[in-house]
């Protein structure tokens, strides 16, 4: 008899959609005019030196502009990378506009990156701390055709 | 004072996210493991010629294999394009696998697809009736970085 299988994330909810996009003041009042919500305010993460950003192995300096769409179920958020190598910054540059990741809750940040890594689902992109506030990427576009952000702490 | 904004789509409540993919049965098997479930059976859509699918205006008889994880909030769903032109085999010929749009269940497609119009996001693949079940797809990569379907009827 198997043993009752987990989700790698320990959730199978999803929290978050983000978008990269090129403008976020323009792409956030197209979001605004299609689903009829209030253009929201966007916010510039901390520099990514500030907060031990690292994008594939190496310390970056990376920035983002972020603004979020609270839809019913799910929120939308959409990144406008500023500065510095980042997972955001290549996606825009290979891919343009679109989907970068999906996200979910997680904790144990750490011991989930190993058993990704397991299943060959490497991590791509961190900054912050699990204590006050952590992201992680992994790369599965290769297993799932996603990126996978794990967000712990906030 | 503004009237209370309404959604062009009736609602905020998005259904699925769905990825196209090269191999549904490959796909599926990593789906399963990542996220700790049974890996569900693909099933094949009828072919477009049957239901009276368009692609960029035009008739298509393409189909596609379908897989559908039910997450908490939400569904993930597989696409494989199957033969013929449609926005799945243009999306994984120029883009390889990712998501390919996110859907919301509406009434009254036509109005939708008319108001959507007037914001410069067209439709471009659609399939199926209104009474039984109908899918319409709307380009909206240069407004949100998305492909938008609405799902009615089913």
């Amino acid at each position: 008899m198997s043993e009752k299988q987990e989700s790698l994330l320990g959730t199978r909810t999803i929290c978050q959609i983000a978008v990269v996009v090129h403008d976020i003041e323009k792409s956030s009042r197209a979001y605004a005019a299609v689903f009829g919500m209030d253009v929201p305010e966007w916010f510039m993460t901390d520099p990514g030196n500030e907060i031990g950003m690292t994008y594939l192995g190496k310390p970056s300096d990376a920035r983002a502009k972020l603004a979020f769409f609270h839809m019913e179920n799910i929120t939308l958020e959409l990144i406008e990378p500023v500065g510095g190598p980042s997972s955001w910054q290549e996606a825009l540059d290979t891919k343009g506009e679109g989907v970068h990741h999906i996200a979910f809750n997680v904790t144990d940040t750490a011991g989930r990156v190993k058993a990704l890594a397991d299943q060959g689902i490497e991590m791509i992109h961190q900054g912050g701390d699990p204590a006050t506030g952590q992201y992680t990427y992994v790369d599965a576009s290769k297993q799932l055709g996603l990126v996978i952000e794990m967000l712990e702490g906030y």
